[in-house]
């Protein structure tokens, strides 16, 4: 790994919202790789201006020295880079609404992908199309112009493209997947819902990004979890009573206690957001399991989701254009919780950490082949990457919630791989929704004979 | 292994309708086994005598000579014996029919049990508890009693209870599992469909039992699957108009051929049973897929199938008992077809044979764990069992259909572990029939309250 000053990070899809101004407050406070390039790649011109004006402004508000690169040529920013960091969102939220609409005029509720044990707004089959070939794209430059460098895997479905793309390269490139829902999900749950202090708190957790157990939990170096037991039979029910979920805070839902009960372990972050139909047959069920929003998959949650979209991308440009801003005290120079700087930190500077990171599994989970990626805590040391010893799962988690999942992504791949059509066809042909062979069909087409999914309906002949 | 004048077959379910006759029949023309003793046992005093007088006739009449023992004590029948037979099918017909009729009431039609890659009228999770305690307690009493014993596990589900016991007994008994199912999927596809000698055909298949599916079909020694493909693509419309298929025909199916389209291997024997709800959703549903009949697993090939039951069992008590009945005319001493004294044959007189068998997988098919049934061509000889190298199965064969079909397995093995009454209804919540949590959890009371189920309803907390 070069010194920093001759290190590389490139971002896909700088003009990310969600992610942006974390990326640059955290490269920012983070010196070891000061003097490093950051080069930023974006699709779209008026969002690459953006993410660019934001990390100009701000690295030379806080005196952090980066160089900075912006371009619209992916292969450009990808060349030589030690780090690539995927943000890229290709379907957009417009599109993705218009998927979820032309799907639910034929019967299926929040669209096509919302599928057991992956109700979460981005989906694996049909969402997920432009993703994978952004995605394939990006590894494919990788290999030919950055053959040693890491992408971290940030935009969804994290689960899915990491396991193609490490599949697709035969190993060869080295991926992360990255996902701050199970932190968060913990931090919620120990503060929240149990009155205690996160930081006192070790944790282990383990399964499939999205899909997260909580398989350890300490307070003070002491197991605690009969906290959480307590938590749930005792006083769950008057905390249910008086509360109102926003959203991404599922972990504290009706319906992850009910998890919990069935499945054996705790489940954290962007997991309670899932399960089977018994959850999110419709609203109803939804504002029974998750409370009046009826969680963030929801259509209110949606709509909120929408509106706070608006809100990022309003700060955003904010932050990038408006002289006015007083952006260190928007942004301040403290680390803002995400771990992407982290991570790169820990492998160029052999800084040592313990991150929850999406890593190949090969034997972290007993019962899941050694190439589906799996999401536990790993020890994080220059280009050594070793996950923790995990604790056993209950068997029914692998029956009744893991194997669910991984068959879901298997199911998606292969039709991807194949171009089939009539596999995704097939897709539906098992989910709860479809009432006959017609309809499934019929919705396919719908969603595939929306204009911005040209492309997709060439690939699925 | 012993000579086989020391030699103890033992048959739990000596009443057994559809093996009976054949198996007395085999043991008649197989000369290497003669002077061994055949142990009979049933739990029904009135079958097990219809059993051993049907033994005792046909053994007389062609001179073999067997020492014959009826009991109903099932470890006396075991003690010491070299091979037992599991044909019990012990919730018997009549109580499966008011299990399916119960859960009709509840909006499941054709039973609870119905499911993807599992519609045979035998099933894994609800029909099959009774079947489980049965192989379990066999199970138990031959490591204590003839630990040495070939298990030959015949009556269904031969996937559920073959797994089942090799996990239990930590793959120290010797497990079997036996169905005719492929051999006679080919020969029909052969002789029928293609219009071809089976004599002069070699096939292969792999898959699990009531999941197999051709991967090789050889005819005078070349390849010949393309005489498949041009029957599908050319023939089959016309076949298809002018037929009525019977029961157990279901390999020539219009559903046999879109699976064939779909998953890429051609589905032979009870696989085409199966397959997703594509198939199966309502009466009409089946009969387009499957003809007038709508397959054996509709409530008509269901009647059907009482009406040959009952001829059957008529058929046998007229074979036990009839002194009018020409029992060498109506059971020539010739090979039946079914192969399970083969079996036995093989391993006791070490005479080498090729045999469809239900073996622990150990790599014979690549992507499924070691410790499951797989059904796949063995040599067998002595005690050494070896699986055939086993051509590759399209990657969409094992994600559309053999994850499917095993994670049911997993889900049904893994309530029963648990005598988990919620994880019953989960399985429900994870079935298209299902429209609310309460259904499911109604039509599982339902089940479980039937007077005959109340074994079950003790197990199922």
């Amino acid at each position: 790994m070069p010194g920093a000053r001759d290190l590389k990070i490139c971002v896909i899809g700088a003009g990310s919202m969600s992610f942006m101004a974390n990326l640059v407050r955290d490269l920012a406070v983070t010196g070891g790789l000061h003097g490093a390039t950051l080069a930023l790649m974006d699709v779209d011109p008026e969002r690459l201006k953006m993410g660019y004006s934001l990390a100009k402004r701000y690295f030379e508000a806080v005196k952090a020295d980066y160089r900075l690169e912006a371009t619209m040529d992916r292969r450009e920013a990808i060349r030589d880079a030690d780090f690539v960091i995927n943000l890229a969102f290709a379907i957009g939220y417009s599109n993705l609404g218009a998927m979820i609409e032309a799907a639910e005029r034929h019967g299926y509720y929040r669209g096509l992908d919302a599928t057991e044990w992956n109700m979460v707004n981005t989906y694996p089959t049909f969402t997920a199309y432009k993703q994978y070939v952004v995605a394939l794209g990006i590894a494919e430059d990788m290999l030919e112009l950055a053959p040693d460098a890491w992408l971290i895997q940030v935009s969804n479905p994290v689960f899915e493209i990491s396991t193609l793309l490490y599949r697709r390269t035969r190993g060869k490139l080295k991926i992360i997947g990255y996902c701050h829902g199970a932190v968060g999900g913990v931090e919620l749950l120990a503060r929240r819902a149990l009155g205690l202090d996160p930081r006192r708190v070790e944790f282990q957790v383990a399964g499939f990004n999205h899909v997260v157990f909580l398989t350890r939990f300490r307070y003070d170096g002491e197991d605690a979890y009969h906290l959480i037991d307590e938590w749930v039979e005792k006083r769950f029910e008057e905390f249910w009573r008086g509360t109102v979920l926003g959203p991404w805070e599922e972990t504290l839902s009706r319906a992850a206690v009910d998890m919990y009960r069935l499945y054996g372990l705790y489940p954290v972050g962007d997991t309670a957001r899932s399960g089977t139909w018994k959850y999110h047959r419709d609203l109803r069920t939804k504002q029974y399991w998750y409370g009046p929003l009826g969680g963030v998959d929801s259509e209110i949650g949606w709509a909120i989701r929408l509106l706070l979209n608006r809100r990022a991308m309003e700060r955003l440009r904010r932050l990038a254009f408006d002289p006015n801003v007083d952006i260190l005290r928007e942004l301040p120079p403290t680390k803002s919780g995400e771990r992407i700087v982290d991570i790169i930190d820990s492998i160029a500077n052999r800084v040592e950490r313990r991150l929850i990171l999406n890593i190949p599994n090969k034997g972290a989970l007993s019962r899941v082949p050694p190439d589906v990626f799996v999401e536990v805590p790993a020890r994080i040391s220059g280009e050594k990457i070793t996950p923790e010893q995990v604790e056993p799962l209950p068997s029914r988690l692998y029956s009744y919630v893991l194997y669910p999942r991984l068959e879901r992504l298997e199911w998606a791949l292969e039709a991807f791989e194949a171009g089939s059509r009539e596999l995704l066809v097939d897709i539906l042909m098992r989910d709860p929704r479809t009432r006959s062979y017609e309809q499934a069909r019929e919705a396919v087409e719908a969603v595939l004979n929306l204009p911005f999914n040209e492309d997709m309906r060439r690939h699925y002949r």
